[in-house]
């Protein structure tokens, strides 16, 4: 995603922004109004505002005030509000098919190393999030087994 | 997803559910322990547990303990500590690469008619969630004019 460039509709209004910023980042950048977004919300915790490379009209990005390259880089109350958000953007936007996806790696098809949740518009076949799906056969003991570790290591993460 | 069939390593701890849940539905009877699940993390607001058919090793859910069908149909209470939780799953994973991922409508790959939100650990290419992104080019007009729109109906559902 290129810088934006300066366009008559976008926004500009200054907000306080907390410590937690990285002044090389460009959603930070953006949070900060250091470059203008089309912005939509913005709350204590988070920043919302249309993508501006869309795969469908009306997509939109939901990111916290706090800059973190990994969802697991962000604490939580920077995180609280992302989903009421994307769901008041819905509405507003009158959706019934869409899509909310956030990425995490490269490998995982992220773009921009500040955490970003997708609102993605899913109208049609060819617009929106294209899914690919490779479904694993169900494999209980795997599965037990799997999940007797998890149980362990989330006691000890209490 | 098939209902689950019965295994040894499946906890049906009986936890108190609110009536918001919906008796025909596979993932309010998980909630109400009538099927049996891998639970990993159960909160006031949110059931999460391991997805049976998963896209990659690891592959968890975490649902509202409320009973809608999209997004927009969950109170705002059921949807904040979903990222949250997301978080301490990958954090207990270990993760570094990782799709969250959260479906509205048979288009947009939704298969179980309850919200979820999918934790999908990205390791390779082939596993984990394969992601098609049709982007469209930058149109600053369509996004002006898509932008004033949307703040005009944002400011209706204040």
């Amino acid at each position: 995603m290129e810088p934006l460039i300066s366009a008559p509709y976008l926004t500009t209004t200054k907000m306080s922004a907390p410590a937690t910023l990285d002044a090389a980042c460009i959603f930070c950048k953006i949070i900060k109004s250091e470059i203008p977004s089309f912005k939509l919300i913005e709350t204590k915790y988070s920043y919302a505002f249309l993508d501006i490379q869309p795969t469908a009209e009306g997509h939109a990005l939901i990111i916290p005030k706090y800059h973190g390259a990994k969802l697991h880089d962000i604490p939580d109350e920077f995180l609280t509000d992302a989903m009421p958000i994307a769901k008041r953007l819905a509405k507003a936007m009158k959706l019934d098919t869409y899509n909310v996806l956030q990425n995490n790696g490269k490998i995982a098809h992220q773009e921009v190393d500040h955490v970003h949740f997708h609102l993605i518009p899913k109208r049609d076949e060819k617009s929106g999030l294209i899914v690919g799906w490779p479904a694993q056969e169900t494999d209980f003991d795997k599965l037990g087994k799997l999940h007797k570790e998890l149980l362990a290591k989330l006691e000890g993460s209490d």
